[in-house]
């Protein structure tokens, strides 16, 4: 039987599937499983963009233009116009999920070996993209203590090597939900003029920002225009992740038109996903304010309640719909199966992403897991009160060590 | 500004898009183009397919199973069932797409640097996906002569080293229209064990076969379970190219689960590609009949009109909506372009596909175009006039010298 490829064998396997059978099993068996490990909204979906299919009376499905439909892209650069960010139609590129998108931006940019700077912890999924390019991923570590700011400018430089051609961020941060400050971005922009790098920023948690914060794109930093490139999505800002429709923007022609000879061999984007997604732009803004307001009081509540369990540590996010907590426990990975495996109360049980598979260092994020709170809060709390019982009896609390 | 990556500089840019300007420049200035160039079928989409959406009523539209919806999954199962060929649902990846079932199957099999042999000329599209994966494409050249038939064992056998790891085959061929028979599968099968390689079959135009012939799928050689890997789509069967749904479907456990590493980093294939293409396969018998009359129609118009053009030679495919031209010229890029730019009869003008964009050895095809017999017959008739005078007026027609 011929072998599988390096390539292959090196992509990394995602750390929440493995919980997955165990969880299928729980709830075989009846437990009620709250989930908290995922980024799946249960927010409704606008029906402006729904409404689009119904409406639909074409006769043949065709192809559309390999950078997405010109309306479409058109309509983004509306979009991006309207909050302060400009874009022209045709420096965005519509990719299936902003996932296509940074696949496509890592080989056009990057070659085999090359570095890319990362904070840590970041989406796990940026290992296999990189894993596809054949990109070196280089973590600098941002701190627990510190809410998960951006590592100082220093840590960075003393990665930079011959090799280093990028920084990757996501902003506002899965898994950590820090915003960056237009501080932060201007000590990165001073940084890749610097060395010549390009910043790539996944802002595809962009609406979600909390506490009157803004946030700021790497599209409206002044004389980053070669350097930047900014991913994004319809998949969280419209709870609509199952269209796939995503796209690269940026001001740089070549990478533009490198993208564009990818996106050309797999001939087209899916269109009615670009119907949906084009249409939801027009979605009121009452529905955001909605959303954020019941997001807040998710986070909030989930935040809080983590605060309050003994030895449970989580900081108060700024945007996206993530946290990291950190867990008297000696191993996330061991705690996150058996809560899933072995631990009941009143039949319930919580699942949870183990932390370690966001960190590239090896040993980091033993004791953390990330939480979603994509679910409402009735659930959350009774999802926190599993998670304390849970803590109560888990053989390798620490605290019970003390 | 920061340097493209080798990948990228690399990834062809496809031979058809750099006659789009010179097309899209005639039409500005009103000139009727017939477009042979392309496989966009105008066949209607089944309605059946396209009234799904229409009774969709979910809330949100969610991320699905990185495999594809497991109900989909089921019914292809079911369609394989019924024209004889046996895959089970969980051998079956759904992607973005044939090409992005191709793309991981490539990247998932072949290490950097490892050869298949394609016979040539092939979809110039596997060039980019081979790009993207770092395989090595080694052509071996089926002829004009023998109607495109699978060049000798010999051939192949002359091209295998220690880093000959697969043979990928179009099957009925694109551009040729050629269809491998049972011979020619079984010949390649026994390659295939005897050096332990990756048969891969893209069938995506398998409904499209013509005179009675059958077509014969690569998962249906007993002894080649581990061996073979079928690439298959939605775009052609059903005219649904917008929707963006293929598939992999493999016996090989390795394969399967190493691509749905590659699946789950992309989280998931689209959803509503995915409920069009599930009613789909109810689509009635009566739908393809009509369309293969259809298309034997327009081959025949086609290819009995191409060999009447004096100097002009086209065998006739048994398959697929493509075939290949030999013409009476010094250069088929030259000749293609001035067709679009200067060349005008009766205010109409074709547009063609250069055939050297679908060889790997440099030189070949260059008095070959493929035409795609996917617009009606007295389309076809038009353009065959046109490229009738064309030929005539041509300044580079090799009969005018002799």
């Amino acid at each position: 039987m011929p072998k599988i490829s390096k390539t292959g064998k090196e992509m990394p396997a995602s750390p929440i599937r493995k919980l997955v059978p165990y969880a299928e099993q729980a709830k075989k068996n009846g437990v009620k499983v709250y989930h908290l490990n995922i980024g799946q909204p249960d927010i409704e979906t606008p029906q402006i963009g729904l409404d689009v299919l119904k409406k639909y009376n074409g006769k043949v499905v065709e192809y559309c233009h390999s950078a997405g439909l010109e309306s479409y892209r058109r309509a983004l650069s509306k979009y991006y116009d309207s909050i302060g960010i400009d874009i022209n139609y045709n420096q965005i590129m519509v990719t299936f999920g902003g996932s296509e998108g940074l696949i496509y931006t890592l080989m056009s940019c990057f070659d085999e070996g090359d570095e890319m700077i990362v904070p840590e912890p970041f989406y796990t999924n940026y290992n296999s993209f990189a894993c596809m390019a054949g990109v070196k991923i280089v973590p600098i570590k941002s701190t627990f203590e510190s809410g998960f700011a951006l590592p100082p400018i220093s840590e960075f430089e003393k990665k930079i090597t011959p090799k280093t051609k990028g920084i990757l961020i996501s902003n506002p941060n899965n898994p950590t939900g820090y915003l960056y400050s237009m501080q932060e971005l201007l000590q990165i922009k001073e940084l890749a003029l610097k060395y010549d790098l390009y910043v790539i920023a996944d802002e595809v948690y962009r609406d979600f920002c909390y506490d009157g914060t803004r946030h700021i794109s790497v599209m409206q930093i002044a004389g980053l225009e070669n350097h930047a490139i900014l991913i994004d999505s319809t998949s969280k800002r419209y709870s609509e992740c199952g269209i796939r429709v995503g796209w690269v923007a940026t001001k740089n022609q070549d990478v533009l038109d490198t993208i564009m000879k990818f996106a050309q061999a797999r001939l087209s984007p899916p269109y009615f996903g670009q119907l949906i997604g084009m249409a939801s732009i027009d979605t009121d803004p009452e529905y955001f304010k909605e959303v954020r307001a019941e997001y807040v009081k998710r986070r909030n509540c989930l935040i809080n309640g983590l605060n309050k369990i003994p030895g449970v540590h989580s900081p108060m996010p700024k945007g996206s719909f993530y946290t990291m907590a950190k867990l008297p426990i000696d191993d996330s990975e061991i705690f996150c199966r058996w809560m899933l495996e072995t631990f009941r109360y009143e039949n319930q049980t919580v699942m949870m992403a183990p932390a370690a598979g966001f960190y590239a260092t090896p040993g980091l994020g033993r004791d953390e897991v990330r939480l979603a709170y994509v679910i409402n809060t009735n659930d959350l709390n009774a999802a926190l009160r599993c998670l304390e019982e849970g803590l109560k009896e888990y053989p390798g609390n620490t605290l019970n060590k003390i």
